[in-house]
């Protein structure tokens, strides 16, 4: 029971920390998107390949949370995009408070744009308010269709699902009308944006929808 | 500070109930493998092959770990296995406390090999040991050649490593002496198979080895 109590304080503290990150970023009018997913869905590539398109339309910058390495600032920061890595040394997602951190070493000058990159996992992150607008589920088809059933908080916190790698369908058990109906199922609000870093597939509706920055249909 | 103490005492608390449940399994000459991973990366595909190699020859049971479901379960079960499914709610690793409650449900006569297959998370499972005689990290290719040296605890604390999803190379981004590489440089110690549950690729060698049960050379 104490260990609940616990848990409810952090949480607590935490979203009292974002909220302070949420006035900071629409006081500067600055969209702010969660990413979240399985290791290696690809939400780094996503990334790249969204700032190769948005390039002089519209100005990005991104906070990477790894459990170790710098390997996805690094990638990032070949776009010239303003990046910080924050390393959580084991921790396996981010927190309101390292994101604030984590601020104070960025340059918002200009910015309309800002990624936050999470640690890798499907389950923790779900519960950790950042101060963002959006969290975005990627999950990819290689990982099978079965996954919203089977990590439903994720997709029931999030208010777009990209569902990534659609390139890889022939070769993998992946029905994608499947797929979408496991993630309406535990949350008919979600958003689906179809994408593939390999074919660019998805690419042009997903920057436009970017551009207009549309919060409302959230 | 105070979180980081109740942390311990619960690691502690947990590696005494692993130590309790290792001792039942040794005593009855269970082999017991803790298989964790990624969501997706094919714990329970390996699963399912393994149990046809093995038919007739080793008598298997399986514990299921989930956050929600017992489509994992569902699909172990046909092939005449026994297994328990413990559904976490939630909670995003087993713990040993966890999996005594399951063993308690299991009829363990006649049975050689115990998988525990844990909850998909490439962070948290890491750190609990559950009375296994090893623990065997499954990484699919397609989550990329990176992993190891971003999740590096999962890879220090596993006595194996499945390379799944082999037969999908020629279409990821994936360099496998690369993965390899960077597995063995946070763990020199790591045994590797090389597999596929649509090609078969990696099963004899595997099952073989499963057969040996040979803890020594882990």
């Amino acid at each position: 029971m104490s260990v609940i109590t616990i848990e409810r304080k952090v949480l607590e503290k935490n979203d009292q920390l974002a909220q302070r990150n949420r006035l900071f970023f629409e006081e500067r009018g600055i969209f702010v998107l969660n990413l979240v997913s399985s290791p290696g869905a690809g939400k780094t590539s996503i990334l790249e390949k969204t700032f190769l398109e948005l390039r002089g339309s519209m100005r990005a910058a991104v906070i990477e949370g790894d459990v170790q390495t710098d390997l996805d600032a690094q990638r990032v920061a070949k776009y010239g995009v303003p990046v910080v890595q924050i390393v959580t040394l084991g921790a396996c997602h981010l927190e309101a408070n390292l994101v604030q951190d984590a601020m104070r070493n960025l340059d918002f000058t200009g910015v309309e744009l800002l990624f936050i990159e999470n640690v890798g996992n499907l389950v923790c992150p779900a519960s950790y308010d950042l101060g963002e607008q959006a969290k975005v589920v990627v999950l990819s088809t290689t990982e099978g269709d079965d996954k919203p059933l089977k990590y439903p908080s994720m997709f029931l916190n999030s208010s777009l699902l990209i569902i990534n790698k659609i390139d890889l369908i022939p070769y993998v058990n992946c029905d994608l009308n499947r797929l979408k109906n496991n993630a309406l199922q535990i949350n008919p609000k979600l958003r689906i944006f179809e994408m593939s870093c390999t074919t660019g597939a998805g690419f042009p509706e997903w920057c436009n929808w970017l551009k207009k920055k549309d919060v409302s249909s959230l």
